[in-house]
C-alpha cells in the first residue's frame, strides 16, 4: 500500500506501513500551532451553531475587508478560500497548460493541481541539507516558464530564503513575464515579519498564498486567501465554486486575525523548543534543517533511507511525516512539528530510547 | 446594480433593489427545510467542536460508506463534495469544452460552471407554466451533445418528470453517448421515492446529484455527493482539491442521515402547508407552478414583469426569490420556499394586501 500523500490523519500511515496503531500517540505530522485555536473561538461556538442554518456570504466580504486591511491590500486584491489547497488548485487552473517550474522540495499539492490542470511540470531542486535559495539559477530558466511556485518559509524543510535572493526574483519574474507564487502558509511563525505582502502593489505577476489553518489549528474548518493583482484574482474568483467557503470557517476567521496575543504566545514557545530540541539532537547525533518555523526536518545519519527509524517511533506512539513523496528528500528525512513541551520530550525520550 | 445570482443573504437583494432593509424579514428565497437541521446536531455540537482543530479525513471514508449503502451503491461510485455547487463545478471540468444542453429553466451554477470550462452551452427551454419534459425534442438533440443536465425535481419549478419520460431519456443517453446529470438535490421533499439512483448500475452516463443542505438545513456547512460508475467518480475525484470538506460537514452528514423522524415530519409539513397555499393563491387570482416539492413559482397575473410585487413584498418583510437570471421565466415569476405554518399564514396576510 502507498504511504498516504500527506501528514495527519495518522491511521492512514500506521495501515499503509502495516503497523498496528497503539492507543496513545502523539501526532507531528501535521505543522499546527501546539496550543490549538485562541481561546475566543471556543467562547463563540455555542452561537455560531445558528450559522450553519443558512448559505455563507459568497463574497465573504466582511473577512475580506478584515484580512485586505491587515495585509495592506485593496479588497479586490484578496481572495478567501477552501483552505489553501483550494487556492492552489484555483492557480493551477489560472495557469492551464503553461510551463510552470515547482522549487522543491515543497507541499505537493502543486504539483497535483497543475498535473490536473493540464500544465508542463519542470522541478529546480534546491541542495539537500541547506536548501538555500539560488536564484541566479531559477532566473536563467524563467524565460522558458509561465510560473514558479515557491514556499517561503518552505515546507517542509523550515527554511526561511534570503530577502536579497527573494527580491531579485521578484524583479526579474516581473521583467520577464513570469507568475511568481509565494505560499506563505506558514509565515507567522516567524517573529519577524516576513511576508512579501507589501510588494503586491509594484509586482504584477505575484500571488501570495496565506494560509489561517496553521496558526489558529482550524485546519478542520479549511480557510486560506490569496492576494495579487485584482485581475488575477478576478480571473480566479471565476473558477471557485459559488460558497466554496463554509459559514464557520468565515466566522472563525474573523475572531482569530483579532488574537494578537495567541500568535505571539505561540511563536515564544515555539522558539524555546525548537533551540531544546536542536541542543537534543546536536547532542544525540542528529542532523536537523536550520528551520525558523514550526517544523523541521531530521535524519539520523546512520540511515540512508529513515523508513526503520519511522517504523520504530511510528510503534512507539510518536508520528513524523514521511517524506517519500517530496521530490529531493525521497524518505531521507523526517518531517516533525514543535508541539507542546511534554510533547517534545516524549520525542526526544522515544529518539534517546532509539539511540540506545 | 445587478440583483444577485441567488436567493439567501437577502441583504445584497435589499441593497440591488435600492430599498432598505425592515428590522423584520422572513427569508422565501432559500429552499431550506422549515425546521431546520435534526435537533440530533445541536445535542452533539459541544463536542463537535475539537473536529476543527485536525484535518477532514481527506478520503470522506466514513460518510461515503454510509451513504454508498443508503443508495444501494458502491463506494467508489460515490465522492462527497463541498456543497453540490462544487460538484457541478467539477462536473463542468469534466466536460471541459465539451457540447452541452441544460434543460431550463434550471439552477444557474450548471451554466456558470460550464461556462468558465469553456463549453459549448445550449438551452433547451421548457413550455413556460407547463415546464413538462418532452423527450422526444430533447432526444433529437443528443446525437450533437456531450452531456445533458436535468434538475429534477426542478428547481425553480417544483415540477416533476414523468418516470417514463425520464427512463427514455436515460435509455437514449446511453445509447447515444450523451452524459446525463440529474441533480436531485431536492429528492428528499418528495413523499415517494422517485431517485434514480437505482439505475447507475445499468446506465454508464448517469451522473446524479444529491445535497444535503436542502432537507438538513446545512447549507453553511456545505455538503453535497454525486453517484456515477467509477471511472467517472475516480476521474472527477482528481480534479478536486484536497481536504475539500470541511470536518464539520462530514460529521453532521453522518449524523443527519440517520434521522429519517426528521425527514418524515418535514415532509408532512411540506405536503399541508403546500395544500393551504395552493387554495389561498387559487382563491386570490396567483398562479403557481404544480410543484410536488418545498418551493414554487408564483405570479400576480395582472402583471408581466412581477418586479412591482416583489418590490413590495420585499418592504413588507417577505424575502423571495426573483427569476431574472432564470432562463425561461426572466422575471415573470417569483420563487417562494414553503417555510412554517406561521410564516406561510404571514405571506398570505402580505399577498392578501397587495390585492386589497
Amino acid at each position: 500500500m502507498a504511504l498516504p500523500s500527506h501528514g495527519s490523519n495518522p491511521h492512514y500511515l500506521y495501515e499503509s506501513l502495516n503497523l498496528s496503531q497503539p492507543e496513545q500517540f502523539i501526532d507531528f505530522s501535521a505543522n499546527l500551532n501546539p496550543f490549538g485555536p485562541p481561546p475566543a473561538l471556543q467562547e463563540k461556538w455555542t452561537e455560531a451553531y445558528e450559522l450553519i442554518t443558512t448559505y455563507p456570504d459568497p463574497n465573504a466580504s466582511s473577512l475580506t475587508s478584515k484580512l485586505a486591511t491587515q495585509c495592506h491590500v485593496e479588497e479586490n486584491q484578496l481572495l478567501v478560500g477552501n483552505g489553501g489547497a483550494e487556492l492552489i488548485t484555483l492557480i493551477g487552473r489560472f495557469l492551464a497548460g503553461g510551463r510552470v517550474c515547482i522549487v522543491q522540495p515543497a507541499f505537493s499539492e502543486y504539483e497535483a493541481a497543475c498535473r490536473s490542470a493540464g500544465c508542463d511540470l519542470i522541478d529546480h531542486t534546491l541542495k539537500d541539507g541547506e536548501w538555500q535559495l539560488d536564484p541566479e539559477h531559477l532566473i536563467e530558466k524563467m524565460d522558458h516558464l509561465d510560473a514558479i511556485f515557491l514556499c517561503t518559509p518552505n515546507n517542509p524543510t523550515g527554511v526561511v530564503y534570503e530577502r536579497d535572493s527573494m527580491m531579485a526574483l521578484l524583479r526579474e519574474s516581473e521583467k520577464r513575464n513570469c507568475f511568481l507564487i509565494l505560499d506563505e502558509a506558514f509565515v507567522d511563525f516567524l517573529s519577524d515579519d516576513a511576508t512579501y505582502a507589501q510588494a503586491i502593489p509594484t509586482f504584477s505577476k505575484l500571488i501570495i498564498l496565506r494560509s489561517l489553518t496553521k496558526m489558529y489549528a482550524i485546519p478542520g474548518l479549511r480557510l486560506g486567501y490569496m492576494i495579487a493583482h485584482s485581475g488575477i484574482i478576478s480571473s480566479i474568483k471565476a473558477l471557485q465554486p459559488h460558497w466554496s467557503v463554509n459559514a464557520l470557517a468565515l466566522i472563525a476567521g474573523e475572531l482569530c486575525i483579532d488574537q494578537e496575543d495567541h500568535m505571539t504566545k505561540t511563536c515564544e514557545l515555539i522558539e524555546k523548543e525548537r533551540r531544546k530540541l536542536h541542543q537534543f539532537f546536536k547532542e544525540n547525533n542528529y542532523i536537523h534543517s536550520t528551520s525558523s518555523v514550526n517544523f523541521y526536518l531530521l535524519k539520523d545519519l546512520n540511515l540512508d533511507d529513515q523508513t526503520p527509524l519511522l517504523r520504530f517511533l511510528m510503534t512507539n506512539g510518536i508520528v513524523p511525516r514521511h517524506t517519500e513523496n517530496f521530490p529531493g528528500l525521497e524518505g531521507r528525512w523526517l518531517r516533525f512539528a514543535i508541539r507542546t513541551k511534554d510533547e517534545n520530550r516524549t520525542l526526544m525520550e522515544v529518539l534517546g530510547k532509539w539511540r540506545r
